[in-house]
């Protein structure tokens, strides 16, 4: 007969890898994809995580690592398959597609995370890893002593912009309206750094270059002022887009394209549960993701043995 | 002008700490208040946990430091000082009163956990301190040797009688039902200690001694049998109370005595928020109670700001 897993964690992120050790713990027997081989999800992009408590200034990257490490000494490891599809969710027993294999379980973690928003205007495309980057802790090396821009007013942007001012020669920060929407501390972090000049109400309009970004070009919401930012990179930080393509045919997501699903991860399809920055919530954070990770597995469990609420 | 804080946190577990680590971050005037001179709150009595993701097997003592001092890097340590009163909840600024000082805060983030139930049966308060403990990770070390019987069915009970069984020549274990409610994987080390009896079917009726404990009158519900354990100490791991008392005077609480609150934290008077153990929810963890710290920070600075949603 065809094994049968109790539960399938789709992610390896924060939520996944809380996930993991969870159900580790609760002796469920569980298969664990994702598609990158490193586990740590958004993480692996921080260059620096000050709010994940016991680890003060810690790496992303060393971070996914010490994560990803415990859930292995409980004998998790994540395998690396993408998953294409999630057949007959409604059925007691589901199937997880990879392109490799078929594998059925009762009961389906979505933890896939979030990717990170593109801006959409001409040249990003063309121009990806030859000058735009997504993740200035990945790509900030290549730009040492040179001119860059962030484009964005939130944490991650305040902090990449912090990130590279000291390794750039000058960041430019742009900005649609006149005030960061980042934390106190990171925008005092940013304003404190000599060579940042943040470029306010301004969006970025078109990302110009050969075969290499030289400039980006900018154009004031309030004075209707054009201007070319000189720089050999843009690091677009404009915010992360929900990874809910494989539950879209049998779940409604919320308006801003999240699945909806309470603390308890428990979504509208019996067995399928919605963990981390996946699920419709207030705030996406490291530890939110892990207590959904916790609590999605707890859900299962009294799922599966039939316990409804 | 008397000094009026953006926010009070009551309590140093991982609720507390998580909050503090928020509340420096994004730049808040906070007061932290706990009544213990060391942070962790309840899992400073755990010996061992495991399911707090990037500390495998840490001790509870070393967890509550660790993330202590990450508070403290950003400039937060609890002042030593047990609370005796919230004054004027309902108003814009609030007083939090102790036997040394009267705070003004704007906002106050409920985080004093909970503590242990207690059996009620005849001896158990005479003998405390003297046979009779809550925490076996504090307190087993005494055992050494000895013979032990530890009350209580899930995974608080499961994991002290696993490690008494390592320091003691004897533990037995006494639950009302035939089956545990702990994790499988706490029940399966359990199960393999060969010094460890279970005593299923009984409740624990009386603890008998002189100076100290000497034994532990059992009795099996379902034979009606009584039985006496002889046993040098009780370790009782019966389940928590919510140390709710500072806000009963204003907000209702629920069937099981805990603060009805969302993820968000949120409670019915406002500016007073709820996280951690003290809340009600589902599942009671370290990283929930965390999740909880973030959000309540969350919720507090959108208070001050004066978004309503």
């Amino acid at each position: 007969m065809e094994e049968i897993f109790d539960t399938a964690i789709l992610g390896a992120g924060p939520a996944g890898i809380c996930a993991a050790i969870y159900a580790a713990r609760a002796g469920l027997k569980a298969l664990w994809l994702d598609g990158k081989f490193v586990p740590g999800g958004q993480i692996q992009d921080a260059y620096r995580v000050d709010n994940y408590p016991g680890f003060p200034g810690i790496s992303g990257i060393e971070l996914g690592e010490t994560l990803g490490n415990h859930a292995g000494k409980l004998g998790m490891t994540p395998l690396c398959e993408t998953v294409t599809a999630i057949e007959s969710p409604w059925e007691p027993v589901k199937a997880i597609c990879t392109r490799k294999h078929r594998y059925l379980t009762r009961t389906v973690i979505l933890a896939s995370g979030a990717t990170h928003r593109k801006l959409g205007i001409p040249g990003e495309e063309d121009f990806e890893g030859m000058g735009v980057s997504y993740c200035a802790a990945c790509d900030g090396a290549f730009f040492r002593g040179r001119t860059v821009a962030v484009v964005g007013g939130g944490n991650v942007a305040a902090g990449d912009a912090v990130f590279l001012a000291g390794l750039c020669k000058k960041v430019y920060v742009v900005h649609r309206r006149d005030a960061l929407r980042a934390e106190k501390g990171e925008q005092e972090r940013l304003f404190a750094c000599e060579n940042v000049e943040m470029v306010w109400d301004s969006t970025a309009q078109k990302i110009i270059g050969q075969d290499q970004v030289t400039g980006l070009q900018v154009w004031n919401v309030k004075t209707g002022e054009e201007r070319c930012l000189e720089v050999d990179g843009v690091f677009v930080a404009v915010g992360t887009r929900p990874q809910t393509k494989l539950a879209e045919d049998f779940l409604e997501l919320d308006e801003a394209g999240y699945i909806p699903a309470g603390e308890d991860c428990v979504t509208h399809v019996p067995g399928i549960f919605a963990a981390g920055d996946i699920r419709g919530k207030n705030l996406r954070q490291v530890v939110t993701a892990m207590a959904d990770g916790a609590n999605a597995v707890y859900s299962a469990q009294r799922y599966l043995t039939g316990v409804t609420k």
